[in-house]
């Protein structure tokens, strides 16, 4: 059987749109010689819809884009997630579904069995588990469907499993064929091969060839990678679709274990800082687009955060759509007057000047009238960045393009950033990205030619808000920054045991009260894309008004 | 039996803090005679401690302090609620758990079965629902123990059940005695009645006693109100704690039906702008102290919202910890000068001035060189806006003050205020707060005496962003958009119902466009408390990339 892969990118509540690239996606696979060709989670209404799907009206639409497929999708069999109603008075109201249907008509219907309500997930908030777990026979093909999450929970991979039951498992014991999943599941660094392997072993452990189709693109936070995949019953990746792009990949599935499944394998990302450059680069670009804007305007600081940023908006939205804005004060270095015009000569982007020295002169005669400019304290420093953070706006107001703030990690971890300053836009791009990364995605991205000059690599990071400021005055040094990050943050390790692994006490406590006090500040950043296993943001909900005070 | 309902203020993550506050209590229900003190769920740790239930630091911290009530309180039988590990491989790390201990030791625990994660609510995202529902006998006194949500889902109540399983019916049917119910059921308008309502159903339906623990106070964008209570076997409310405040409670549960139960009832607010300002109070004084500040500052307009904003503080933080800065333009009606000093002579708070126009002036040089002051764009009015956020928060930066913003529910829903302006500070005191209920708030504060002085409340509103501007030239008027937000908001309804309703249909079809294009203002915005049955915040996720386009 000819199955398609139809990994499409769909827009959260483009009912129109969304349905028109399934028509269009049907068509190819058609034309193909498929037999079945099976689009992603939830692909009607678009993932994750959060809170949409408590408007009844979000449902009908959604009800009524997959009623329009059926009716419209002719001669093949067309798999598809949809948001279904639950017709009993008991339990969430709604089914996380799968359709499938062919010439007009539903021919089956699987409900999502396990809902992930974790991290960046809240299913469990909209919907009911679904309890059946039947296979479905097309053309001779014992299938089952699966949505995402339900094939993720096989013991050989997770020792601790969040579920209890395991519907892959209940499908295999009835003799199923083939293994269908689609899905909704976003990009992480290293999540891709993870899932692939998981995939892999499903398919060798009970000897049928897996069909895992993805959705692909930025929504918010989340970009989703795509790579979606077919495994034989060796478990060998036989099709594969491309990264971060939409594609539509054939894989023909063989109907017994002795003959071989075969499909195209499209190439994809090879290293992390490839990878993350992709989500990067197709998280702003549907960030930006799905909200309606066409350009973007950024701060340039002559650091290389800001051109790292302006680097990734210039291949997401087209050097023509970018304006880099380079706003210097007193204490500015003279190097950055060159390195951020010469940064914008290399992406061809526009770039104007803007000085603050009068803008802040009026503020400080305000509030800080004996004011030295040789010591500016918080306050000061804080008024610099908040001046520019309203010129940016000034300048997206008048254009209307969408300021994108520069923000790493890192430093929104410790709370090195200001509020209502260099955190204002509508996408903090690299705001998941640590420092140390930066780095490397920046080394990346100048492996043919130099996209962002030397210098801006090499020299010290500082915010230049006071004279001689260099960002390892005020924080631990990144690589021990970072590390410490990513116990505490991606993998929920205390101070204690970051300490017996050997990490300096002082910078460790120091660390975790910083991430601890500045709680506040990421509450109101804006969303940033998620590139880590934990991200700050909606997958990561923590108290503003708490301490940590164990009892003795 | 004497039992004690112990309605305490805890705060997240101070387990120290949280043991001496129960401490104290059960011994002061100890020398008030109780055979048993009940605190509310989560005690050990607060409500709602949210991913910090993911570090295993913190649930050791608050097993220790279990452990350490455990050990230490004596002569008494205590019912808490804390967070315990699951030890089963599969499922959910945790259980959200109840313990009944007596001189050192526990005789029972009970895992809440029904997990809400709706709204405000994420408990599956943390929690395995317990399945076990048995009675536990003491002093001879056969109890139903049950947790919060355990008895939200009653069929008489609740036409559409979100659970199939009822605790409270299980235990019934076991002959319980007694009902025991520990919770954290955060305030909005009519929610305690509805709760009350709904235990007198259970305690009439099944004729047993039932006796509610409600945690009180503020946490993040939660007020909890309190109004513990107790009810006699006929549903009769036979003992009440205050709302909003801590407290303690006894009530003498007969041992048989032909008893009577009694006990003290204790008052609490009698309307609901009452209970609004109550929660608006108890909310801020907790946000501030909790975060660790101690005062405020607040930008006054001479307009309602500001002013509401400050009476609240004063009272919360007391007025010598107030600060009001009154920030004039050359838009700014002379009647702003006298009204502002007037509302800060009667709260007896500080009062300043900081005019903007020469910092006005410096920016528009740059960004609007041929500016026309009679007519500022929506650039130069942000800007104005942008000035006096970041005038706030150099004054809290220079004091240490916590600033409040001050803009209410209506213009929030339809992004009638400056991201990065108006819209800064560390809590949004009255966000979910709608205008016409302001007026409410603001009325029923002058009751005895005039708090915001008369002209304030009787001026049209303003945003004094340029020459003669009212609210109602841009916006519709405050009671048919506070009625179409309460529909689309609160109720769910689409547009099409609303205006089938009998409103206007421009101006409803307006007003939806407004709230969704406005997403991404509100995911920036700072927490708001709470007080209506949906707020703009945790409890209604929406994305921001996103469209409502039907398919025809």
């Amino acid at each position: 059987m000819k199955i398609a892969l139809a990994q499409i990118n769909p827009t959260v509540g483009d009912f129109s749109g969304n349905a028109a690239l399934m028509i269009h996606f049907a068509a190819q696979a058609r034309d193909a010689g498929c037999d079945l060709v099976v689009f992603p989670e939830l692909a009607t209404c678009g993932y994750p819809p959060g809170d949409l799907l408590e408007r009844p009206a979000f449902i009908d639409a959604n009800l009524d884009c997959l009623h329009y497929l059926v009716e419209t999708i002719q001669g093949i069999g067309v798999v598809v997630g949809y948001a279904e109603r639950n017709p009993d008075n008991a339990g969430k109201g709604l089914f996380n579904a799968l359709a499938l249907f062919e010439n007009g008509e539903v021919l089956f219907q699987v409900f999502k069995r396990l809902l992930p309500t974790y991290d960046v997930f809240d299913e469990h908030r909209h919907f009911e588990p679904g309890r059946a777990c039947e296979i479905f026979t097309y053309k001779g093909l014992r299938i089952g469907l699966t949505i995402c999450e339900d094939a993720w929970n096989d013991p050989d991979t997770f020792a601790q499993r969040i579920y209890a039951e395991d519907p892959v498992e209940r499908l295999a014991s009835q003799d199923a064929d083939l293994l269908v999943n689609i899905s909704a599941s976003p990009f992480h660094i290293g999540k891709r091969d993870f899932r692939h392997r998981m995939l892999a072993a499903l398919a060798r452990k009970y000897a049928f060839p897996v069909v895992h189709v993805n959705q692909v693109g930025g929504n918010d936070s989340l970009v989703f990678d795509g790579t979606s995949a077919g495994f034989d019953t060796s478990g060998t990746l036989v099709a594969r679709c491309r990264d971060f792009e939409e594609d539509l990949v054939v894989m023909d599935v063989a109907k017994t274990p002795a003959m071989a499944s075969k499909g195209q394998i499209h190439p994809v990302a090879t290293s992390d800082p490839d990878s993350v450059l992709a989500a990067l680069v197709l998280g702003t670009r549907d960030y930006v687009h799905k909200c309606g804007f066409k350009q973007a305007v950024i701060g340039l600081s002559g650091g290389i955060d800001s051109a790292l940023t302006a680097a990734v908006a210039a291949r997401a939205l087209g050097a023509e759509n970018v304006t880099t804005v380079f706003m210097p004060s007193g204490y500015t270095s003279g190097d950055n007057y060159e390195d951020t015009a010469q940064l914008a000569r290399n992406l061809g982007v526009a770039y104007r000047t803007i000085p603050i020295d009068a803008i802040f002169t009026a503020f400080v005669t305000h509030l800080s009238p004996n004011f030295d400019p040789a010591a500016p304290g918080v306050t000061e420093q804080n008024i610099q960045a908040r001046i520019r953070g309203t010129l940016l706006m000034g300048l997206s107001n008048q254009s209307g393009a969408l300021v994108l703030s520069t923000g790493n990690k890192s430093e929104l971890a410790v709370g090195y950033c200001t509020l209502y300053g260099d955190m204002n836009g509508g996408l903090a791009v690299i705001s998941d990205v640590p420092k140390t990364l930066v780095y490397e995605v920046c080394a990346f991205l100048n492996t043919d030619r130099e996209i962002i000059p030397g210098r801006i690599l090499e020299k010290a990071p500082s915010a230049e808000l006071k004279p001689d400021q260099t960002d390892q005055d005020d924080l631990p040094d990144y690589a021990l920054l970072d590390a410490v990050l990513k116990g505490m943050v991606e993998e929920f390790k205390g101070a204690d045991t970051l300490i017996q692994e050997g990490h300096d006490p002082a910078a460790v406590r120091d660390i975790f009260r910083r991430v601890e006090v500045n709680e506040y500040k990421r509450h109101q950043a804006a969303p940033g894309i998620k590139v880590t296993s934990k991200a700050f943001g909606s997958g990561r909900r923590y108290p503003i008004a708490k301490t940590f005070r164990p009892l003795r």
